[in-house]
This record gives structure tokens, sequence and C-alpha cells, in this order.
């Protein structure tokens, strides 16, 4: 029997994550279905960044590297980060953008690989892997004589891994269909094939549980304005295993990465541990945005943590799921993302052979904010910390209405826009 | 005659540049001269990144991307900066910070060097350059099988290169002396010897004259918050000259630097400008601090730009250097910026034997903010946009009597603290 409004209601009204919603300034009239693309700005955004401006640049200056701790950001908030994706406190700094902590690693990586007793030079990933990190191998494997392999069937890829293989680099969630990996079956299939692993946790951190150490991972870098509400183009993460961090220094080796940045020594000497992950100076005014997202995620440990976000996130994702089944059956619609919960994000991606732009731009339109991936993808994300269920009913109701009515054929909504 | 008090009163007086002051929040009982290392906060800054923050991100989420013009913000940017530096509109980009942007210029200067019929390895630069550079080019030497020369006396620097040498690799502004090359000269010998040549423009652009087309320069990189004012770890910028930007692809090939970065094309294709040294998601709400401190050095254009700027700055250092040695001139202090104007910087150096990170924690509990640089080095900023003649003079009467009473043998200043 399909969920009614009513049950809805009341799951919400019983749902102990509730409250979390309240950190957060979700604009009225929205329902904000892309919190994986850019998360919602915690309440506690404008004040703080307010004071960094005010209090920290503008009376404290040069003084608040010590007085406001500016120079321990990157690793304060990568203690924070590390206990949603089970690693220790050291372990993670939060600095730079993905695409750049991926240079790092997978460089790291490779030469560590280069370097066996029979050396080993080729990056296996998956052709729907987010482009960048396709770019960024691309470019190291040219630079190192190495070599990508795409795979096309997520199916495939440990049947791809041999003795040439140095790295397998997957996103665990794909930002496309939602679709997630076995972060602990694939690790274990590249360990034994010789080769190392680099998970990229742009979807993953702050919707779904991760234990990196747990599942023996080697790398891994991340996303700080998707599920983790850290502001637009939020610094990123990264990640080293404890038994590799002092293997290799990384080539992004400025100077905030020194053992001693202030000694102001012409020859470098890597810090200890991740700090040598740092580069440079980092963007003060954005990680204080950042350090308010991460922080609304830490406020739901007292309410189970990420075990309990997630279950929430499946628990919206599979009402979404049945709701569309249900409610827009007739539609042309077919799901893109697995059902299995297993191998599901905290995403919903629906295909449709025409109109799906502008569907997209219909539910914008009605305030539910979603987003389209070419050619065919209408992509929902389904951020547990601030989304209810009532939430995704009304989300499917304004689907169904822009479908029945044809709304979405009014010549407003197939105008392109720069990005979406 | 030395100047006075009522004299430098009398120059503020009639200073065109000084209504500039009042673009700024400079804290009361400060005066600041550390604007070589963080600029002071420009009055628009706090409104704007409030802008971004609540409405930009809080309200416009996902959509801002088209309707706040996120999406151009490193090109319009970089179209500020780049009227500072001699550069065209499309030539700059202002993204991620100095010693990444590093990174991918001598990249590619030392990509477009190993490419030529005699292939060049040999990177020069100062053993007085700023660490993170030498650190930057130690890297990618040792992953292009190249060697780093270090040149000890800046009269040799011209003498080192030779047919092995491929870039030149040099700070404008000396950070630590305070010493300016000259850019023409000794890019056109580096030319003449067949290399190619890598400006830091870190302690210039905003400070001092810089024509980087005029000095027939290849490659330019500079920091965002020093004299730029844009807040605590801005973002920075990075120029290539037109003729070699489609020459190569740096290796930071991230999509942000795609032709079409929302096609997400799984093969890279790099844009056909400067665009292409771009890499992720740049930090929205740093950036739009970074355009308020540009918009200051806008702002003085009316009053005859860089050329009016530069003047004063040199009229502020001569007139500090003047009242140091006539009021402080038995104290054991010795000047170490060059006293030629053509090659001096905006700052001023002092070095003493003893006590010098003494008295500078005794001028800052005095509100008198310059700074200490191992191992004897008193520095001191003059960012002309902000200061003015009865700054400079009480700056040194503070000095004086600090030196006079012996007020900086107290105890408390000679606590180290992390960073200065």
């Amino acid at each position: 029997m399909t969920a009614t409004l009513a049950q809805c209601r009341d799951r919400d009204a019983s749902d102990p994550l509730r409250m979390l919603r309240e950190l957060f300034a979700v604009p009225p009239g929205v329902i904000y279905l892309d919190g994986n693309s850019l998360g919602v700005m915690p309440k506690s955004a404008p004040a703080r960044v307010a004071q960094a401006v005010s209090e920290e640049w503008g009376t404290g200056l040069i003084r608040s590297w010590n007085t406001a701790g500016w120079f321990e950001m990157p690793r304060r908030l990568g203690d924070k980060l590390a206990t949603l994706v089970g690693a220790g406190p050291g372990e993670v700094v939060c600095t730079d953008g993905t695409s750049i902590n991926l240079f790092k690693v997978l460089s790291a990586a490779l030469s560590m690989a280069a370097s066996n007793a029979s050396p080993r030079r080729t990056v296996v990933s998956e052709r729907s892997n987010f482009p960048t990190d396709l770019y960024i191998a691309e470019s190291l494997c040219r630079e190192r004589g190495g070599r990508l392999v795409l795979v096309d069937d997520p199916s495939g890829i440990a049947g791809t891994l041999n003795e040439e293989t140095a790295v397998l680099l997957l996103t665990h969630v794909n930002y496309r269909t939602g679709a997630m990996h076995d972060m602990h079956a694939l690790t274990r299939a590249a360990h034994d094939a010789g080769a190392l692993v680099v998970w990229d946790l742009a979807h993953s951190a702050g919707a779904v549980e991760v234990d990196l150490p747990g599942a023996d991972a080697d790398f891994a870098v991340g996303c700080g304005y998707k599920y983790l509400n850290g502001g637009p183009g939020a610094p990123a993460f990264v990640w080293v295993h404890p038994r590799h961090v002092a293997r290799f220094v990384q080539p992004l080796s400025g100077w905030f990465g020194h053992e001693a940045p202030f000694a102001f020594d012409p020859a470098y000497r890597p810090a200890a541990g991740i700090s040598r992950y740092l580069c440079g100076t980092q963007p003060v005014l954005a990680m204080t945005a950042l350090e308010c997202g991460l922080d609304t995620l830490l406020a739901a440990q007292a309410a189970g943590g990420m075990r309990a976000l997630r279950a929430k996130s499946l628990a919206l994702t599979d009402l979404f799921i049945e709701l569309v089944e249900t409610r827009c059956g007739a539609q042309g619609l077919t799901l893109v993302t697995p059902r299995e919960h297993a191998r599901r994000g905290s995403q919903v991606c629906l295909a449709r052979s025409d109109g799906a732009y502008a569907i997209v731009q219909a539910l914008i339109a009605r305030g539910v904010i979603g987003d389209f991936r070419a050619p065919d993808i209408l992509r929902f994300g389904f951020a547990p910390l601030y989304l209810g269920f009532e939430d995704v009913w009304n989300a499917v109701e304004h689907l169904r209405e822009v479908l029945a009515t044809a709304e979405w054929k009014r010549p407003e909504f197939d105008r392109r826009q720069a990005v979406t």
C-alpha cells in the first residue's frame, strides 16, 4: 500500500533526527534535492563568517594566525571530518580542492607502485567516474608514462585488476547514477591484485557510512560543499592511511606542508604526518564556513550519527522511489539508481528519453530543486539532515503535476543555462 | 633637515590618494605595517561577503552558479587583476594558491624547455627566494629529472644562466629584504640565454608598477592576500603570456579547466585560453572577499593608479628610512632594503643583531604591527592605499621609544608564538 501524506507527516513527527533541520536555513518554498551538489547553508554560517571577516580579519589582522587559530584550521577541521569516515585524529586535513587533493594522493600511489620490485603503471577507473578524476588520472599517467584503463561495467572492475595495475581509482558513489560501490570488497580485490586504492568520497562523506580503515583503504579525498554543507567551493579533504603517510612526499610540496613553515628553510623537509599533504595558505573565510557545515554533521552524533543519518537517507530514497513509481508510473520515467540498499548512495536518479532537462527546470520553477545530468538524467539528492518525509511526498506531487499537465513543455523550460 | 610631524601632516593633507584610506577598516589605535603579509580589510567586505553567504549561498543555493556569476569569478577577478600588472583581459585567472599556480606554470615552462632541440633542465633561482617557490621547484625538478640551481648574490643571477637553463624563477620583490629585481633586464638576460622566466609577484601586485608584457615575461603568479587586500588565504592569480597559453596542458587539469566542464566528457580537452589554468571549483566566499580587495586598487585608477600608488609608496619608505636614521640612529639598526628606488619594493627591512624579535613584539603591543623574519629582521610593509605620512612619523616615534627605554627587554616580548 502506497504511503500517504498523513503517514509521511507521522514519520517526520517521530523522526529523532528531525530537530537537526533547525540547524539549516532552507529557503521558504524550496524543497531542496540538490544537497549532493551544494549543501544548504547552516544557520550558524552567516554570523560565524561575519565574525571571521570583521573580527578576525578586520580587527585581528595578521595576529589572527595565532589568536584565531587560522594556522590549525586544516587539522582542526580534518579531525572533525575524520569522525565521519572512520578515521582517527591527525589522519585528515581539510585543504585545497578535490581535484588537487586527488593529484597529491594519486601521485603518491603511483610513486609507491612504481618503486615495487615489478613496477606497475596502470590506473584502473570507471568511464562513468566524475570526469575531473579521470582528467587528473590522465594527466598523471601522461607524466609518469602510465596508462588509464577505463571500465564500462562496474561488475567488471575486479576482473580488470592485474599485475600491471598500480592504482584502482574509484568514486564511492557515482555522481550521475547514485550507485554505490562495495568499498570493502573492491579494496580487497585491489590489494589481492597487488594494487593500491584511492577512494573519492565526494558523494559519500556526510551521506553514507564510510569506514576507511575498516575497509583497509589506502587513500581518500572528498568534497566539502556537498553533503558536508561547507558552502560554495568549500575546501576539500584528504586522508592517507597512516601506514603510507610517511612513505612519500607529495609533489605539491608548498610551505604549509613543511616540517617548520616559519623557519623559512630553503630546503623542503616534509611534515611528519598528514600535514605534508598541505600546500599553501588556505582560504580562511571558506574554511570558516566549512567548519559550520562539519559541525552540523557532528551535531547528529547524539542522535545516532552517520548510522542514523544513513538509515534515514535510505528511508527517504525508498519513499521517493515508491511514490514516483506509484504516482508517476505511466510517465516514462526509469529508475537509474540501484534499489538494493547496499548499492545506493543518498540520491535517486531517473531517466526519461525526452524532456529530462525541461522537467527539471519546471520543478525548479516550482521550488523543487534537483538537477539535470546529460543526456537524460533527473537527479535528486536527499540530505537526511534537513529533508523530511513530507518533503519527499510534496516533491513527488510536484513531479506528478509537471508530468500530468505537460507543464514542462512550456518554452521557458527549454532554455539552457551555462551551468546547472 | 629631518621631516617634522607637522610636515607629515601637511603631506597627508595634500595627498591625492588620501581619500582611498576611507575604503579600509584600519583598526583604531593600529598603525598597520604588515600589508605585505595580510592586507587590511576593505570596508566593503563584511556586507559583500554577508550577501554572498546569506543571499547567494543561503537563498540562491545551486542556482547562484548562474544567477550570481560564480562560474565567471576566476575570469572576472582575473580581468581586474590584469590591469594592475599590464596584462590584457582574458590573460589572468584568480584561482587556487600561489604555490599551486607556480606548480602549473613551472610545469608548463619545464615541458616547453624539455621539448627544445637541445633540452634544458635546470631551474635557476635565489636561495633567498620565498621558500615555497623553492619547494615547488625542487619537487618538479625531482619529477622531471631537472636540477635546481640557487644563486646567493642577486648580481650573479644573469651570469648563472646558460645553455642548460630551462627556467629562471624569481620573486620580483624579496619577501625578507624588500629588494626588487629589474624585471625587464633579467627577463631579457634569460631570453638571451634561451631560457623562460617565471615571475612571482607576491610582494609586487598592488604595490609596485608591473608590466608583464612590456618586460616580455613568460609566466607570472601572485598572491591575493597581501597588497591586494583579498582577505586571509585569499585565492592567488596566474598569468601566462598569450604566446604560450595554448602550447601546454598544465598537469592540474581539473574539470574547471576543461573546454566544456558541464559536458562531463571523460576525456580532457583544455579550454582555449587562460581558463585551462583552472583546476576545480573555487572557494566562492574567499573569491568574493578578494574581489572587494581588487576593487580598492581599481578605485585608485582615477587618482593615477599604480603609478601614483608607487610614487606614494616610495615617498613613505623614503620617509621611514630617513626618520629611522635620524631619530633612532644610535640604536644598532641596519638598513637591509636597498635605498635605490629602482631596487626597492614597498617595504623596509631593518636588521639588528639582538632583540629583533622582541622589538617587533613590543611595537605590536603598542599597535605598530610589523613582523619579524628570522634571524634578525624587523620587517615593515607600506601599503600606500591606507597608510599616510603621519602614520610613518608615529611608527618611528614608537620604535624610538621602544629602543630608547629598552621596553623591548621586558620578558613578555620574548615569548615566541607559533606563527608571526
